[in-house]
């Protein structure tokens, strides 16, 4: 039994009957008719008029955002252990055209008030120094904690007086609006985000992801930064059709729902003592000796060794719970 | 009934099985058992050792190609009706990081030996000139003329003399092999080419491409790029899946034969003083009226004006034969 | 004698006067008295408020003027001889993070607003091709014609329509200007140009060249750009001293029209008959056998081949006239 | 009197001097007599044959240097408090096209083996990270601290056990080398520099700072990235007449133990409770009150608030000895 990713777990029914109803002649590249839907669906969902754009992959969501908030000449401020820092294999100095990282400390992946503070406080607005132009969290973060609505928006305050674009890496949000029960729009535009990469792949997707703008004129030239790193795929109603299958009704948040259940009960066997980090979405960060960690695998179970002493459970929209019990059990047991 | 393009046809029923057999959990990104297989797939179609990637778009595949092959500071030279030149956005140059593109003139949008020569002979060798560094053609061409092995071993002279890496734009390779009746090897590495963009989109496939390379040294730095331009999906084993599945077997030269047989009857029915250029793959460029444009239209047949007195008829890999002898009886009757 | 370019002569006496006496300490980079006054004194001359920055090399103005005026997602249209496109290595792409360079015809390398609208009106304007953002034409161009105001301001109305920034390569504007005998204003702004890259070097300069920007709201990246590229001298005083002695003066003009004189003097000896283009500046194009090339260089003139039959002699700001004279008579008795 | 920088001194007498001699005609960009030397003069000087280019800015020195070192996927290791982090706005970023600068802490802006190390421990060699590929020190680094040849050497071989290029921003590489005393070729080659900034502008030169790499090969490219960076001079020689004057003789030598003496003197007279390091090049950081500092500049004396209770002094190659001592006194008298 599998606890190593979210990334690698199947795609749920709903998409896979979205991709057969889309095998039909459409127009191509994003003219077609599910691809035309994206906007409405997204702006019923945010409760407000969005642009969204399909993207493959999370890297490409996460930098094209950055590409549309931040310009070559400026840094973006991100949490030292940020996806975009740590896994995205300098992609956003790419789409960026070499833009800079400023990275910044802070328990649990989360970035605080302070921080970015701190950080724009340090730079010189002259030429010689790279300014702060944009600011990225993710949510729920690379730790899998969930910052709550009024956290986004403190930093949000700092961001619009600081003249930062607000980027928020989702690819875990639908898993952090699962936990923390708050309302999509509250989490993002009311809190001053200007982009979100809404991530649907490790949620139960297969190869689709969102990119929301929530102020259209700053996604104005995104569908040509698209096109120019190849992410135009001709047949997108592919893409579009995954999105909308999930998003128009409850899936993407029963598929997080469903993830944060299978963690909360990992959690609640393990106890706080070993937990590295409180569970908040569908990762957990467990202390354990090799001994314990090599016991487990033993039974059966596979996941990754993060630290000396800690080890990383991922769990995922379709996690059996079976399996979930029996792993919390024999967690409860060491 | 639309022969607008091959880019926004359905997927082939071979592709759908393999996406619903590939639904299960596997290891991310390329590491799952489709993905690794990949290599084997191609190098047995392509009688030699090769690397083998998958990626979601052409464009995706002829930039990593030609980053792989032009450094930013050299040219590669291309026909100036290349889709790299006219309908990439520019992404060449976003991948190569600002190498240049040198347009050769050409009839069907075919580079030949003497124009390759004739540019690199322009070029003074020192600081203040690009250098040409990588010739890249489109087989079959952008007007739907089919290079033959022979004419591939040409241009690759050429570019071994001139030092120039050799990509080949397949889109529709598959097209230009069903029609020539060649064998991939000849068409490709024997003839010189060093990276092939290999279109399996336009064919019957959903969204994987594949991007091969024939020596795989040359590939080295090639899986870093494609993650780097966030083209690496955590659930790659669903590319990876539809390549092989068109790929083992003969579904895409079977795919390929039928879009080619379909243009056939649709050239044979329009004649050759209708058209502009032969007909050696599944696009035909048509001398027509406008009246005779509109009349065709009123009968239900969409498709592109491409110039004054001039209209494209793309036909796809499920082009169903009835419309098709209806069409070309239409076209006999103008 | 050499008339091989006017790169490689010496600096004028009031340019090496102005070293010394700007050897003094002052603060660094663009802080300093001279640095200062720069702004001011372009602004005089171009009978307007301007902005004006050093720069040490052509290439450095042009591609930092063509960076403000277009993203990377754009194309600049240029003649095909242009020097951004023949003998800046590729500088354009660099700078602008892969624009394009798209390319227009025209005798005597000159831009017309017929070739600028064709090329405009051959665009698509959607996300698959490059759109034109940007024009630039060098005046005087690479064969020694010098644009009319009346000329430019005809250009300046097709950029201002089609929503293209406009650039003028001036690295031999102070010939064209002496030429013409215009206004630098009618030849620039009141035209519609952008961005005037106002060359020194070749006209008896040592190593500072001017990027003048006639919308200061259009500059306002391009010192942080300059910083990015390199191009930031801490101790600029030496360029801006340069720049302030040759155009606070008439220095410029008067250099000017010095190398203007020996170029009519060698055209007037040339005749038409000789002369590939008219001569408008300090650069000749002279028809000749290859015995005739060689008869001059066997009496100690030195020049370039340009084409077969073709030589090109170009004059300096202290070309020698006694030698100018000699020279004409040797071409005069050919 | 000013002790603000190093930057805005004035130039020496023996760079005034050769670019008198070298105003006169010669051949364009590096094609001249004095650009011809470069190689053999510093071959000359680091006992080995090196290649050494002519530019204009220490930021395109290093950028170039870097360049050459790092693939645009590659990292380049160096302190946080380096100057190619803090103060070239991004330039390492354009040039290397998105290449990270990941920062290493250390004690008076030294890099130690220890800290390269565990930089490289921390990241996985996967596609999903970016792998250091380059490490960068400055010698004299930002705080004055000079790196003994064996401390380079300590460095190097971690740099070639773990396949990191290896460049030495030498913005103060003379001050360092007549502080230790050490032989050039120790504190470089020897050591496993690959590439070398060499500074010259804050040491009495005007314009011309010099890239000098140890082993050709590696500079192989750098002439063209040179020209596309803009940089390639047209009258390169007055360039190169300036290095001349200072590396043919000691004049390099001498004016860095000049501002060295006087930095000394200064060190002496604030004794060691003020110093916040050793004074081992030309830099001095002097713990002091704002009263303190104050009452200096009601003196007369200028120069830069550091840090809270911390001022930055710093003396140039033609300090006027008096000023000093006055310095030193009133320094004393605190």
């Amino acid at each position: 039994m599998r606890f190593f990713s979210d990334n690698a777990a199947a795609a749920c029914p709903a998409v896979m009957a979205a991709l057969a109803d889309a095998n039909q002649l459409d127009t191509a590249y994003d003219g077609d008719v599910w691809s035309q839907r994206l906007d409405g669906a997204f702006s019923a969902l945010f409760e407000r008029e969005v642009r969204a754009l399909w993207v493959t992959t999370g890297t490409a969501a996460n930098c094209l955002g950055l590409a549309a908030l931040c310009p070559p000449t400026g840094a973006i401020l991100c949490h030292e252990q940020a996806h975009i820092e740590q896994d995205e294999a300098g992609a956003p100095g790419f789409y960026t055209h070499g833009a800079k990282l400023t990275l910044l400390p802070g328990e649990g992946a989360k970035v605080t008030p302070e921080t970015v503070e701190e950080a724009c406080a340090r730079v010189r607005y002259d030429v010689h120094q790279v300014p702060p132009m944009a600011l990225s969290i993710t949510n729920a973060t690379e730790y899998g904690l969930s910052y709550r609505a009024e956290e986004v928006a403190a930093l949000g305050e700092v961001a619009k007086a600081r003249g930062l674009g607000f980027h928020m890496d989702g690819a875990r949000f639908a898993n952090a609006v699962a936990f923390t029960k708050e309302r999509p729009a509250e989490m993002t535009w009311k809190a001053g985000i200007d982009a979100l990469s809404f991530g649907f792949v490790k949620n139960g997707g297969m190869n689709a992801e969102a990119l929301i703008f929530f102020d259209p004129e700053k996604a104005e030239y995104v569908p040509r930064l698209r096109k120019r790193a190849g992410h135009l795929l001709s047949k997108g109603r592919f893409l579009a059709a995954q999105l909308l299958a999930m998003v128009e009704g409850d899936v993407w948040l029963e598929n997080a729902r469903n993830a944060n259940r299978a963690a909360q009960a990992l959690a609640d066997a393990a106890g706080s003592e070993r937990l590295v980090h409180p569970v908040e979405a569908n990762e957990l960060f467990v202390r354990m000796t090799p001994e314990e960690a090599a016991s487990l695998r033993a039974q059966g179970y596979d996941f990754y060794d993060w630290a000396p002493g800690e080890v990383r459970l991922v769990t995922s929209w379709d996690q059996d719970m079976r399996s979930v019990e029996r792993l919390a059990a024999a967690i409860a047991a060491l």
